[in-house]
């Protein structure tokens, strides 16, 4: 297997991205192999100083093209089919790769994956799945967390379809508890989108729909896939990840203390491993463009389970079983 | 100025109202006196351990019948009109009170001010305003925390209108800064709710809008309020009243240290004072049903001042210099 990562994806690239894949091989099967697309002005005199880093499976696909991070992603789309991005998600549409990893600007790494690998047939629109860490040690998986803003019941009840493999194929949970966000406990709570939800999350017999949760029940095990649309989960994914810079605002050096480790721990996004654009013909991660080189680590581990679980051949399957929905 | 609490709403009612009371007075005008609303037989008796409540300016409205926590709010509404909840909204509306408070079922007692007190000319739809603690010490006030599920930009709109003139009388905000709650920083960015609610806030003269924030900027004093539907700024602050109990969980007894201070302070909703029903004909605090005497305390404070400042006044006269909008 092959996996390609976008090399000109974050904000200090790539040096997080050389770092990562480096870090990555020793958790790999012997024949994964890793292709960097970007510059290999840049990217191989940081190979260079990495002892051993000459003999990892480890390719270099240059291109100096870069898409930047406020650039609009339709016209990045159109104007710079030779970026680092669109090469990476190309390679994968011609097979060369079975999966597409970047940590470049997401609106234009999500236009290229839609773009150029298509949807799976019958999925009205793919989302963003993210394994958010919890305090319970298992995470929970939120989709989507962004790319849908506005979403009809039949794509939260798809989301859920998808989250639920996810949690299974990815995170190798049996039989996933899939809750719908909402406001409160009833089958008719909520905005019209969630009320007209969930009865179809509920008839839908692939998926172990659970009811709806709240706010405070986001990370307290009560479900293993919540089911959002994108602006919500969104909004709630970059709350969660503020909470850790509060707090060591207000503890100060507390935050430092052994004690605090599970803490730290439970609330690092460098271990998510990205998010998973579901839904889309192929592999695709997204990783925030902040990621360190432990981030790019995990999301080259995660995508590699994703590619080898053939989590898409099962949404093919599943997704053909599900009621048409309005 | 006289108050009416109904004593049936917390969970471990009549106690938190009773105690919330009592504690209030010291910080109160003289003039100001307090009517519970509930049953005597449990309240006289809590009062009779208290040295010295005999002499402060409160007085009782006997009634027995209360509102439930899993009671429907239209079946409530319709079969108890001499609830505990409802006899302290109808005391306002006859003149016999200037504000209201409860802490028992949200939906019913929401349901009750809107009915019997009617909403201000003008108001599409009253919203919940919330001034949550945040790190820097100075709240932030968001609106709409959970009335209004399927908003129009017009209710944005209003919400960004009445959420400023509370910051700034309630909160003593000169000029407060209003955003909209979005997934991006550009103008066009989010649902179609969002991208449609931004150039009417932007061109509301009475309203200092700021532009879109997200997700991570909520408790980074970029804004003084944070305009949102009542569906995201649920979820959202039920998430945001969970992550104290994380924490606790995650770092177990560091969570009692001193240098812990500053964070059980920032994230305690006690001191929130309650929610504000923003847009009805009169001065409507929402308690939460687990709400302290300390709860109870501060929501009878800010009551006290929304109503010595005509908060409604304000919002009846700017409203009206709003431009219509769709």
């Amino acid at each position: 297997m092959k996996i390609a990562l976008d090399a000109m994806g974050t904000d200090n690239c790539p040096g997080p991205e050389v770092e990562g894949t480096v870090a990555a091989f020793p958790e790999l099967p012997k024949d994964v192999s890793i292709l960097l697309v970007g510059d290999e002005t840049k990217i191989k005199p940081l190979l260079a100083k990495i002892p051993g880093a000459g003999s990892l499976p480890l390719s270099i696909h240059h291109t100096s093209v870069a898409v930047t991070m406020d650039e609009s992603p339709a016209k990045a789309l159109k104007s710079k089919p030779d970026s680092s991005m669109a090469i990476t998600v190309g390679l994968q549409k011609k097979g060369v790769v079975q999966a597409s990893i970047s940590a470049g600007n997401t609106g234009a790494f999500m236009g290229s994956a839609l773009f150029i690998l298509g949807r799976i047939e019958k999925v009205n629109k793919p989302g963003i799945c993210i394994a958010w860490p919890t305090p319970h040690g298992k995470p929970v998986a939120v989709i989507d967390c962004g790319a849908v803003a506005d979403c009809k019941p039949v794509n939260l009840v798809q989301f859920g379809l998808m989250g639920s493999i996810f949690a299974h194929k990815a995170l190798g949970i049996e039989n996933p508890r899939v809750g719908l966000m909402n406001v409160g406990e009833e089958s008719t709570k909520g905005n019209e989108l969630a009320s007209q939800t969930y009865p179809l999350l509920a008839a839908a017999s692939a998926i172990n729909f659970i009811g709806n949760l709240e706010g405070h029940d986001i990370m307290l095990n009560k479900a293993d896939v919540i089911v959002c649309d994108g602006f919500v989960g969104n909004i709630l994914l970059k709350f969660f990840e503020s909470v850790p810079h509060l707090v060591k605002k207000l503890v100060g050096d507390t935050f430092k203390q052994d004690s605090f480790a599970p803490f730290r721990q439970a609330f690092n996004r460098d271990i998510y491993g990205g998010g998973d654009l579901l839904g889309v013909e192929g592999v695709v991660t997204i990783c925030h463009g902040s990621s360190t080189g432990l981030a790019i680590k995990q999301a080259i581990l995660k995508t590699y389970r994703m590619a080898q679980e053939k989590i898409n051949d099962e949404i093919r399957r599943q997704i053909c079983l599900l009621k048409e929905t309005p």
